[in-house]
């Protein structure tokens, strides 16, 4: 058997990694906020230096083609600015004064500041689709290291090295920025117990996931019933609905058929965000609609998904679709038997099918998506009311849809993250507005997000100091 | 067997009230911030109105005493306003806008509104020792229904008469200023199983607890294993520890003794932020403050604890304490037998005992206390960093003990929810730099307070809208 590049790391190394990680945490939080500011912004410099070269190990693991991966790592870079911002503002702490009121009537009221601390020691699980912009350096590490917490990635896998090239650039940042060698430490593990180790370890203050709904609700429950359970956040993918109502339909739906078939076969169909059920309402222009769908898949071409194992579950979950539903679109040639290259697949079904069928309401991760049409306006609301969590909700309208989409935008807004308006997910830009999270499954806690400005919120507890000298 | 005044609900009639709570959800969401300001406002008129009378079920219930009870029921009235406000202005929604970027590369970057939205039903499980800001119109109930989520109040078995009275005067409320009816129910249960219904209803989006230790942690796990998860934010209390470092404790022994005393027999020692642990290091007047703790106990009057069983917990607990450690002082008296007179008891051990000594950590709720002597610094810092979270941390400190306060600030900062610097919990006072909560056990997440402004943000999760038009 070939010795792996990466072994997984032992018990007893998980247990001196956070032991370290908190042993440096009471310096790591104390250094003045623009220390940590420098330390991001020198991590980000290496990222560009090296980009090309981070960008060749990346495509060789993850077959997501250059152009991919430069964007998202341009991304990961313009995220750790982001966030050496916020360290050097202080803005994270969010104080709130309150002055002294000696005469108040019962007791006095003593001057109170309430700040914000960081949690401690976070541990971060990235994603196997983003291997830039939510793995080793991605905004679960900058948002908990600008905020003072030491981080702890657990490399995935399936990019082992691209993680341990990011790891030695953060190293090299650390040394530069003469911050505490252990405030940022790499922890590789195929194995499913490191990361059960990690999460459950004692001197973990919070962990950050970013994966499938199996994995996010295992660690969940094992979060919660630690000795003392500590906040787990998992962003776990959803169905990401998008709604065309009959005007729009009428009127734009060869584009919105092109654009929906472009969105769904995106990157493979391998993004959080992937819109994988779309749902109309019979009536004039559907089954033209149904032929452009046809059209556009025809007209697509396959992608190679990240790796075998991946391509070898989207085939299998399409199996179980198949089995059920009515494949009406699909560009599967024989040519791609021995290749990892995922056909873009359409399946139809009818509202009340879907409202009886469990089976269609799950993610599949892959360029596989479901067109459900529903016989009326009160089935469309039915449809969409009985669909779980999601990321995002799309609605397409024009004028002539008002009053139906002022119905469904509360349903929608009742479900989601993120809604749409027009366009298709996905389309993170991370800064202030946004969010990207959701009501479960979509992620483990609706109120916090995994990207943009306010991720730090989940790596912060506030403190109130009552009469505190300066 | 006699009938209770107020059976327990059944599991069906739990099932009625949730559904229908869900079903006022999407009307009292929409409504304008000012009307549920309204119906905020008009609870704490009818509650000013009906004060003497609210004092006088709730005084027969808990033994708390008219003096607290008007002072407890003030608060609970200035809570509801701090509440209206907060509605009407429509600040919990927390805008953040970004202006669309249709020149952005790679992408155009449409226009993103984010802000907050209300959970869904609320199921709010008040204390026992606060019968009026605790409990039916505490802040759990006013800062959820400021939000839009309609509340379910399980009422306290200890006090039910009281909950069914402040019940109606918000059933009122709700009639006068027409909102849902079915915003806010109480529902009654001495059984857990009514509590663990709530919680684990479908349709139950969030709860709120106050109580014990082991009411929260078996709430807490049954929340994080249902099929949906939801957020159930428990305060647990805590030791609430002071330290009194060697100068203070030399130059104010006398009147440090008798602040600490009068604390911890607070209203029979039944607050969450009694301080349950005083922490010195020997030394220099180390002995006469001990003097001072026994004069100033035997000075105190014991008072009436809330009931029958609370008293015998706390007799029990206190046998527990008496068997390992030394009792120092106590105001117990043979006259006291029949009745529910707490006496005021310190218990004193030496630091390394209380590093040993599971038992020591636990909280009791009545007016114990634990005196612990450290031989040193390093001792005095060893036992601080081993205690578990607490809700607030006391250091009392003059000049000469600055280099040991500098010190001690982190240790204590990494432990509780509030430091106070001199003086003694309790005293919450409800506002926007209010933090009551903190690390584990004293809350079951340290990112959320239960009193003050911003315990709103319990109830709400983002929502971005992206391209949405006004």
């Amino acid at each position: 058997m070939q010795k792996k590049e990466h072994p997984d790391a032992s018990l007893q190394e998980v247990d001196g990694v956070m032991e370290s990680a908190w042993s440096c945490f009471s310096t790591f939080r104390k250094l003045p906020g623009k220390d940590r500011g420098m330390f991001l912004r020198s991590i980000a410099t290496h990222l560009t230096t090296r980009k090309d070269n981070l960008v060749l190990i990346a495509d060789s693991e993850t077959s997501l083609g250059p152009e991919r991966l430069h964007t998202e790592l341009k991304r990961a870079i313009s995220e750790l600015e982001l966030f050496a911002d916020l360290a050097e503002s202080e803005k994270w702490k969010e104080h709130k004064k309150e002055e002294s009121k000696p005469d108040r009537q019962p007791i006095p009221k003593p001057g109170m500041l309430k700040s914000n601390v960081p949690l401690g020691p976070v541990v971060v699980i990235g994603a196997c689709n983003f291997p830039f912009a939510i793995s080793v350096v991605g905004t679960d590490t900058a948002s908990a290291l600008a905020v003072g917490c030491p981080v702890i990635v657990k490399a995935h896998p399936d990019h082992a090295r691209t993680c341990q090239s990011l790891a030695v650039l953060v190293e090299h940042a650390l040394e530069e920025t003469r911050m505490p060698p252990n405030a940022f430490q790499l922890v590789h593990g195929s194995d499913h117990s490191v990361t059960r180790a990690l999460v459950d370890h004692r001197r973990t203050a919070c962990a950050a996931f970013t994966g499938s709904f199996q994995g996010g609700k295992a660690l969940h429950k094992l979060a919660s019933q630690r000795k003392i359970p500590i906040p787990f956040h998992a962003e776990m993918g959803s169905l990401n609905p998008v709604i065309i109502l009959p005007h729009a339909l009428k009127h734009s739906g060869i584009e919105l058929a092109r654009g929906y078939i472009a969105a769904v076969n995106l990157f493979a169909g391998q993004m959080c965000t992937k819109p994988g059920m779309l749902i109309v309402m019979e009536g004039e222009g559907v089954n033209q609609f149904r032929d452009e769908i046809k059209t556009a898949v025809n007209d697509i071409e396959p992608s190679n998904m990240l790796n075998r194992t991946v391509f070898e579950n989207f085939q299998s979950c399409n199996r179980t679709l198949e089995s059920t539903y009515s494949l009406i679109a699909s560009n599967r040639s024989d040519s791609q038997e021995d290749t990892n290259q995922a056909p873009c697949q359409v399946f139809e079904t009818k509202g009340n099918n879907f409202l009886n069928e469990r089976k269609l309401h799950a993610e599949v991760f892959g360029p596989s998506s479901i067109l459900v049409r529903c016989k009326d306006e009160d089935e469309l609301l039915a449809v969409t009311s009985a669909m779980e969590g999601s990321l995002t909700g799309t609605i397409h309208a024009l004028p002539g849809d008002r009053e139906l989409a002022q119905k469904m935008i509360p349903v929608m807004e009742s479900l989601v993250g993120r809604i749409l308006w027009g366009g298709f997910p996905p389309g993170v830009i991370p800064s202030i507005a946004t969010h990207h999270g959701g009501p479960w499954p979509a992620a483990t806690d609706s109120r916090h997000t995994s990207i943009g400005l306010f991720a730090y919120r989940r790596f912060v507890r506030p403190v109130c100091r009552q009469g505190l000298p300066s």
